[in-house]
């Protein structure tokens, strides 16, 4: 059983650039992460966007959704940017598609020392693979809805809404 | 919901000593890295043993037992040595314990580079928190049930007996 | 023989910010990079500034001067941002120091996947070791007296102007 | 001018082996930590060895020696284990080559988390450039003669002899 893993940027990809002293995106990281996980001769990796999640509007959201709904494997792993990671979650969940798909991402890149984006990788991919349709955000160690779900901005944690 | 972590060793958890330039246990790396996960406030973290698991004998496997029998908390993740993860989960697995026991390792030291560590704790705890009641082990990217599983020491990776 | 290392910032001590999704400045690295390196005993850590290198003005270089001047120890090390260090050393070769002072830095932060930030300190503290008295940049594996280098901003490279 | 940088081993270039779960020698890291430090294009690598420098016998000693005898670069650092080092400096300072030859290497392997390797490479790389012919001892921040060298293996520190 296959997992499709879509890269779409955020923060979990972002690479420093020497020249301009910024965070911005090169290749994405997750060809070297999922060999360092051993698993990616169980994944397909699919790099569709490396934006970040700020700058996503609703053409970039469509595009996410008709990667979702072309997908030949029914178990997928979004890594996106936490700031609209609801937003797109929301896209997806509305759309109602008979798959598993869940959103993660990171507090810190996955290049940064100190980074959450390994283990969210991990949590997602056992997500992924353990629950039934529908679309979760993985983050902070926790399995959120789609629709029951809100970014603490202060405390950098996701949270349910109620 | 409250996770129980059970540290007992393991290739995960072990050290470079540069005195006799070998790999053995000092403090556990568990507590940073729950922070780095940024679930140490959701975790309880058990340091129980710090062994090879090619050092654990059936002594051992009873503690491991009794932590499990005794814990409040019914989501377990252990982590453990590789070699003889599978022992320890069968008699985890035939003790028939009413809760949720996840075994976990790594191929490479967490505090090595290129360490698949940190994406399996992820994947443990994931798992721990979404399957039901039994005695799993997580390892390259999936999880397997106690009774069904076995480490091919030639690849460096866990397959399914049948 | 003591080395006085003055840390003032620039990239060589930029942490990622997981609220703002910024490189700022924290605590120094320079403690951990110290015990690290194992010369945290012969060493004593002045934290001066943490300040980007572009955000100096004349009253900064004042400040770096004056802890020059007022320095015990007659080897100093400075770590400083890329993008200013040229005009901090021709602030302090022109006020003919009776001391060796080697300013260095890094195009890459400490805590970030590649840096070249221990290599860089490491370096610059052998030349700070072994030089005579003078004002001296340290980047890229080379030493560069004050008055006759210049950074290469498409490259990422220091260079000698003749 | 160009710095000849010899491999011969040691903890320096150590990688976990997840087979056996012993460190040994693969692919030295040389190139990779050249190219990180931004110095790949003024370096000329040379991988003479790959061995536990206890390993190391009058044989070895003697390539070392050649090595340094036909480099065409008269600036050379020896990447070495701590054990031997001081061995192999002393069949190289009797040999009175008319070059400059910096010994180094580390007390936690380059791969493993907390290494000093990156900055004793930095050190040795700038006692190379800027000391005059001579057989020399890079470690914990400091140079040392070949003639007037020990390890202290309990603190794990090289000092001078008298």
């Amino acid at each position: 059983m296959s997992l499709r893993i879509i890269a779409t940027g955020g923060t979990f990809d972002k690479h420093y650039d020497p020249q301009t002293g910024q965070l911005t995106f090169r290749d994405s990281v997750l060809p070297a992460a999922l060999q360092r996980a051993r698993i990616a001769q169980d994944c397909v990796l699919e790099p569709l966007l490396a934006l970040d999640s700020l700058d996503m509007d609703d053409r970039h959201r469509q595009q996410v959704l008709q990667a979702c709904q072309r997908s030949p494997e029914d178990r997928i792993v979004i890594v996106h940017g936490t700031d609209t990671m609801g937003e797109t979650a929301a896209v997806l969940g509305q759309a109602r598609i008979s798959k598993t798909i869940v959103l993660t991402g990171a507090m810190v890149p996955y290049l940064v020392d100190g980074s959450d984006a390994f283990f969210n990788l991990g949590f997602a991919c056992a997500a992924a693979r353990l629950v039934g349709h529908g679309v979760y955000i993985a983050m902070n160690g926790q399995l959120f809805d789609w629709d029951n779900v809100t970014k603490n901005h202060e405390l950098g944690r996701f949270e349910t809404l109620r």
